[in-house]
C-alpha cells in the first residue's frame, strides 16, 4: 500500500483492447448519418464483441450482469469511451439508462426490480429522469411538480423540462413533492410514471445550442406537462419523502462519470490540435513551430493530465470511502474539468481555423456539447460552493492562530528567551 | 501493482511527526530577527532531533549519510518543509549545497570527494554553483565565461551573477567554456574554485525585490567578476567538455524540489485565507460567505490539489524510469506551479487587505519570493516550449490522419456498405 | 478642438429614433421562421422608413446614394444595429453586398460600375467575396486559384470556400493568381465572374458550428470549385496585381464594422444578463445578490465599456487619418472585441442555467456566431501579431537606453553632482 | 459638440514639455539615494521652473493658487506625472497633502483655513488623513475610533494605521465615531489633529511588502494610537456626523488620480518591455521575434490603451456632471486598472529574466507598489460591488421583457398577421 500511478497489466491490455475498438470498430459510426433503428444494428455486432471482452456495463454488480470494477477502473474505462459519441452504449453504459438501473437496483423493492430492472437491462425497455423544472435548476428545493396522495394512487401534477430521452422512454422517474409541510430535503418523493399513462403530454423536445429539431421519435431533452396523472402508491421508488437522498447516490457517480468521459473528449481535441499543429503550414512554417501554438499544446496537455489525476484520486477515494466522502473531489474536477474540456477544444477549433468550425470535423460539435458540461448536473457556481463550505467545515473562528507577528513574536522569544539573551549578552 | 494514492503508515506517521515539529518548534524561528550565527544554534538541537528520527539528508544516498528515499518520499516530505523557511536546512536539506553535494557525488574523482563532499556533509565548508550570466539566463548557450588550459592549470576569466550563496561559499563550481570551437552543449565544463582564490571578486549581493541591503558575509545572490583565475586543471569536475550533462543531473531533480516546496507554500496561504474567511467580517457578515472569497477557496484548493498529485505523479515517474523521462513532467509543474503559487498567495494577501500587505504576516514576502519562480530553473517559457517540444516528437506531419469528414466518411461508407444498402432498400 | 465624448444631439435624436425601431419593428422579426422570400416582403417596408429618416446606406457616399456619414457615426450606428440579425439589411448594410459595392466604386471603371454597381445598389443582383481557400486561411499568400490570360480572357481554376452569398450570388469577386512569377502581394488580381458561368460549381453551403443544412437557395459559406471558368479580361477590377492593395481596402472598414456590431451584440447579452440577475431566485435570493454575479456584471459592463470607446476612437482615427493610419487599433479591437462578445454572452447564457442553452433565447445562436469571430477577417493570432510588429517599428535595439541602473546613476550622478557634494561634505 | 480624442494644440505643447522635463529633469533623481532634506533640495529649482510654465497645483481652484484645469486635463498630465516617484511633488500634487488641501478648502471655516490651509499650502505644514483602522479596511462602518464630547472638546480614543504621512504631519485628519447611536454614514465626523497634541501616539510606520525600515522621521504608513486626545470642538471640519460625505469627496477624485498615474506606470513599464524584446537575443533572434512576447506586446498595448480611454472618459465625465455621477466610471477604472498595471509590469520583468527581479531597474519596487493599488481606496471587490449596484438600479424585477421565445413569438405573429396569412395561403 503506497502511492503508485501505474495500471496492473492485464487490465492495461483490456484498456489497449479498448483503444483499438473504439478507434477502429466504433468511431467510424460518427461519420455515417444514421437513424436510431440503424445504429441500433450498426452496434449490435459490436455488443456482442463487449460482452466477449467482460466490458460489458462494467457499472453493475455482477449480479444485475456487469462486472463491479469499482469507479478507479471505470475512470479508465469512461476516458477512452468518452472519446466516441456511441462508446457508451455499444459498452452497457449508456445514460441515462444506467443510472436509473442503479437507482432502482439501489431502492427498489424486488417486484419493482422484476418489473422495471430486468427489461431495462436487457434493453428491452428504455427510461428517463425527470427532475429539472424551469423555474428549479441549480435549486432543486425550488421544485413544484406535486404529486398528491389520492387513496392507493398518487396524482401529479407539473411541469418538467430537460428530462433526457423522455420522448422514448417507457418509464420516466418523476421527483415531485409528496408533503408540501416539511423541508424539500424531506417532502419529495421518487415515482415511476409509465410514458403512456393519461396526462403525461410531451410537448417537444427542447431545441438546444445548434440542434434545433430533434423529433419526438429520436431521444431529446423532453418538455413534459404533467396533469393529473394517476399512478398506485406502489410506483414510488425507496420511502415516501427520500428522494433527495437518493438523487445525491445517483448524481454522485453520475458526475464523476461525466468528467472521465470529458477526459476522452479532451484527449480527442488536443490529439487533433497536434495534428493540425505539424501538418498545417501559415508565414513560412508548421504551426508547430509558432510559440503561440507550443502554448496552447503545453497549457492543454498540462491541463488535462492534471484533471486525469484528480479524476482518477476521486474515483479511488470513492472506492475507498464510498461516495460522500468523496464530495468535494468530484465537485472539484466538476467545475474545473468543464474548463479544461472547453479550453481544449477551443483551441483545437482555432488552430483548425474555419475547417474548425465546421461540420467536417467533430469540434464544433464538441464545443456545443462541452458548453452544456457547465450547466447540466449542477452549474460551476454551485460546484465552486460546494468546495468551499466542503472545506470551511474544517475551520472555525475561535481556533483562528493569531498570525498577527506581535502575538507569535512574543510566543517565539519566550521559548527562544536563552537565545535572545545571548544574543543580548553580546551587545 | 495498481493505482493508489495512499502513503504507507509507518511513512505516514514519520511525516505527522513532520508537520508538528516544523509548525512547533522550527516555524517559530521565523519571527525572530536573528544573525546567522544565532540561526546556528538555534538550529543545531533541532538538526539533532531529525538525525534521530532517521530523516537527516533524504535526498542523499545511504553511503553520503542520507536516506536514500527517492523522490516521491522526497515529495511528501518537502511539502511540509516548504512550509517554513528554516525547515530545509534544519532537515539536511539546504539548497544549494545539497545539489552541489550530489553533483560532487556523482562527478567527482575519490580525491575530490575526499577535498570537497565530506567537508560539505559535515557542514565544514559552504558551496555555490556559478553558472548563471547577466547576458545567459534562459539560454545557457549563450554562457561567456572562459576556462583556457595554460599547462595544468586553467585560467578563468568572466561575469557570473545570480551565484547564490556566493559571497559566503568557500567553494564555486563555476560552469565555463573550456572549448569555444564547438557547441556549447560540449564545450563547456564544470570547474571547482576556491572563493579566496585571487581573481575572485564578489562585486555584491545583488539586492532583489524587496532584499535591498544582504551584506557580504549573509547568503544571498552573488555578482562576481572572474579575473584570471588560476585552479589546477584537477578542480575539474567529470570531464572537459560535460558541463551541460552534469548541469541537467543537477538541475532536473532541483526543479522539482522547488515545487515540492511551493507546494509547502501555497498550503500555507492557503490556510491563512481560510483562516482570514471564517474570523473576519465586513458589511455584515464573515468573508467566508461572500461568495468572491469561496471562489477564491474553490479555485485554490482544486489547483494546489492538482499541483500535488502531478508532482508526486512526477516523482514517481523519476523513481521508476529516471530523471530525464519525467522531464516533460517536470516541465509541467515549474511552469504551472508557479502561477498557482502565485495566486495562492495572492488571493491571501487579497483577503486580509492591507495586514496582508505588511510584514507582520510572512505573505508578503512569500508573494515576493514566488514572482522569482517564474524566473529561476528556467522561467515559464522556456518549460511550456519543452513541454510542446516533447509532445510534438510524438507527431509526425506524414501520419496525420485526415480527419476531414469526406475522406473519413469513405473509408465508414466502405465499412458499413451493408448497412447503407439496407437502408436504401428500405426506400 | 478638444476631448469631447459626447453625441451631437441631432444625431443622438436619430440614434434614439433606431433603438426604438430596431426593438419594436425589427427584433420581432427574429422570433418567426420566415422564408427569404417573406423576409424580402416583410422588410420593405421598414426600408422605406429608414430612407425616409435619412440613415439608408450610410457607409456609401452621398453620389451612390447614401449618408456619408464617415466612420465614427457608422459606428454610433452599427452598435445598435448589432444587436438584431435583421437590422444590417433594413438599414442597407447588408454584407457582404455593401462591401462589395464599395470595391466596385473604388476599383471599377464606368462600365463595370454601370454593369454592377448599380444593379447591386439598387438591390437586383446580389454579389459575393470569394477570397479564402481551404488551403489559404490567415495567410492569404498561399491562395494557389489561378486566373492564366488566353487572349481576351482569364481562364480561373480553383478551389475557394467560405464564399459567403456564393450560392445565390448572380456574380463572385474572385482573388486569384495572375502572376505566379512574382510575390503574392503583386501577383493577384481581382475578377467578376457570374456565377452562371460554365465551370463554376457551387458544391454546398457549408455546414458550420449549429447550421446543419443550409440549402443552395439560401444565402451561406460556399464552397465552390472553378474549372476552366472563362471570363473577359474586362472583368478584372483595378489593375493586375492590385488584388492584395484593394483587399486591404476592403477588408479594414470591413473589420472594424464586424466590432461595431459585436458592441450591439454584447448589450445585448449583457441587458439580458442584468434582466436574469434581478428575476430569478435561487437558494433564498435573487441571483442580483450573489456576489459571482455581481462580478459578472462589473466585468462584462467595463469591458464593453472599454470595447466601445476603443471602437469608436478607432472610427474617428479613420475618419481623420484615413484607414491605414488607424490599422493597429484596428486590430486591437478585432482581437480584444472577440473575447469580450464571448465572455458577455457566455455569462448571460450560463446566468440563465438550461434555458440559456435552448433556442427559446437568442443567447444560443449569438454564442455560436461568436466563436466565428474570432477566426473570420484574420484570426486573433495574426491581429495580436499586427499590434505588436506596428509598435515594435517604433523601436530599435540601438536606440535602447540602458535602464541598468549603474550607467543611469552615472548620468544622474554627474548632473546632481552639487547635491552629492554637499550630501558628502555633511558627512 | 461631438466626439474628439484629440488634444487642443496649445495643451499639447505643455504636455509635451512635461514629457521632456519629467524625463531629462526629473526621473534622474530615481537613481540617486536621498535624504528627504536632499531631495527637497534638488526638487526646488524644478518647482520653480513648473510655476513659470503655469503648472502648478494643477488641481486647485486659481484661488488657491492652482489652475483649476478641470479632470480631463488633470487626467493628461497625470498619466506623464505618474511615470516617475518624485514627479508630483515638483508639481504641487503631493498626495496626502494635496486630497487634504482640498478637504479643508470644501468643508473648512474661514478661521480653518487661515490656520492650515495656506501654510499647507504653501508647504509650510505637513498634513495626514486618519481614517483606516486595522478592524476598517474595506468597510468604513466598522470604524472604532471614538470622540466624545466633553465640554468645548472632542475626546479621542482609537487605533488607526496606515495613516500615510502620519509620522511626519503637523496635523491628523482623524475620522471618529461622534454619535455611536445613529448609522455610522451620519454618525462620524473629521477632526483635525495636532501630531504633538499629547495621547497621540505614533507607534512606527508600518513595514510593508519590501518597505521593512522606515524611520519615524520620513513618510511612511504610521500606525497611531490615540488614547484621550482633547483638541477643540472648532477642530472639526463641518458639521457634525458629516465625515462621510466629505470622506466621499476626498476619495472619488483620489482614486481616479492614482488610475492616471497608474497609466504613466503602465507605460513605462511597457516602453521597457519593448526595449527590452529588440535588445536582447535569446535562441538565436531577438525577444522580439518571439510570439509569445509579442502576445504581451499587443495585450499590454490594448489595455493600456484602454484603460487610457475610460479614465479619460470618466475624468471627463466628472468635468460635465459632478463626480458622483462617474462613481460607477471611477469605480471601473479603480479595480480594472489594478489588474492592466499589474501585468504591464509583470510582463516587462518577466522579459528581463533576473536582471527585472533586482532593484537595477525600477520594475521591482514598481511590481510592489502595484500590489497595493488592488487593496488601497477600496479593494477590486468593493468597486465591483459597486459597479454591480449602479447598474443594477436600473433593472427592476417587474419590468423583465420575457426574452423567452414562446411569448414573444406570439407577440411577433400578431404583428406580422398579414405575413403569415400570405404564408399558409401559398401552401
Amino acid at each position: 500500500m503506497a502511492w503508485d500511478f501505474s495500471t496492473e497489466p492485464d487490465f492495461e491490455a483490456k484498456l489497449e483492447w479498448m483503444r483499438g475498438f473504439v478507434r477502429d470498430e466504433i468511431m467510424p459510426l460518427e461519420t455515417l448519418d444514421l437513424s436510431p433503428e440503424q445504429i441500433g444494428r450498426a452496434t449490435a455486432p459490436l455488443k456482442e464483441e463487449v460482452k466477449k471482452q467482460g466490458l460489458w456495463a462494467a457499472h453493475l454488480d455482477p449480479d444485475l450482469g456487469g462486472q463491479g470494477f469499482g469507479q478507479l477502473k471505470l475512470g479508465l474505462m469512461h476516458e477512452i469511451l468518452g472519446e466516441c459519441y456511441y462508446a457508451p452504449q455499444v459498452f452497457g453504459n449508456n445514460a441515462p439508462d444506467s443510472g436509473n438501473a442503479e437507482l432502482i437496483a439501489i431502492a427498489g423493492s424486488d417486484e419493482q426490480k422484476a418489473q422495471w430492472l430486468r427489461p431495462l437491462l436487457d434493453g428491452e425497455i428504455r427510461s428517463a429522469f425527470s427532475m429539472t423544472e424551469p423555474g428549479a435548476g441549480a435549486d432543486p428545493t425550488l421544485i413544484k411538480t406535486r404529486a398528491e396522495r389520492v387513496g392507493d394512487e398518487y396524482v401529479i401534477n407539473g411541469h418538467k423540462w430537460f428530462t433526457s430521452n423522455g420522448s422514448i422512454a417507457d418509464i420516466l422517474i418523476v421527483m415531485a413533492v409528496t408533503n408540501p409541510d416539511v423541508h424539500p430535503y424531506q417532502g419529495m418523493s421518487m415515482i415511476v410514471v409509465p410514458r403512456t399513462a393519461p396526462g403525461v403530454n410531451v410537448l417537444r423536445n427542447i431545441p438546444t445550442m445548434g440542434e434545433h429539431d430533434v423529433p419526438l421519435d429520436h431521444s431529446g431533452h423532453a418538455e413534459i406537462i404533467y396533469s393529473d396523472v394517476r399512478v398506485p402508491v406502489t410506483n414510488r421508488l425507496g420511502d415516501e419523502g427520500q428522494a433527495f437522498v437518493l438523487a445525491q447516490k445517483r448524481l454522485g457517480p453520475g458526475r464523476i462519470h461525466h468528467v472521465m468521459r470529458w477526459i476522452g473528449q479532451s484527449n480527442r481535441a488536443f490529439r487533433m490540435l497536434c495534428e493540425r499543429a505539424v501538418s498545417r503550414v501559415a508565414f513560412g512554417e508548421p504551426l508547430a513551430r509558432k510559440q503561440t501554438i507550443q502554448n496552447w499544446i503545453a497549457d492543454s496537455a498540462t491541463e488535462i493530465h492534471a484533471l486525469r489525476l484528480m479524476t482518477l484520486h476521486a474515483a479511488w477515494k470513492m472506492d475507498q470511502e464510498g461516495s460522500s466522502a468523496a464530495r468535494k473531489e468530484i465537485s472539484m474536477i466538476k467545475f474545473w474539468g468543464g474548463k479544461v474540456l472547453h479550453d481544449a477544444i477551443d483551441r483545437a477549433i482555432q488552430v483548425h481555423g474555419s475547417l474548425g468550425y465546421t461540420t467536417d470535423l467533430p469540434l464544433e460539435a464538441m464545443y456545443r456539447a462541452a458548453r452544456a458540461g457547465r450547466i447540466y448536473d449542477g452549474p460551476d457556481e454551485v460546484h465552486r460552493m460546494t468546495v468551499a463550505r466542503q472545506i470551511l467545515k474544517g475551520y472555525d473562528a475561535h481556533d483562528v492562530p493569531t498570525e498577527h507577528v506581535p502575538t507569535r513574536r512574543e510566543d517565539a522569544q519566550r521559548k527562544f528567551a536563552w537565545l535572545l539573551e545571548q544574543a543580548t549578552a553580546n551587545l
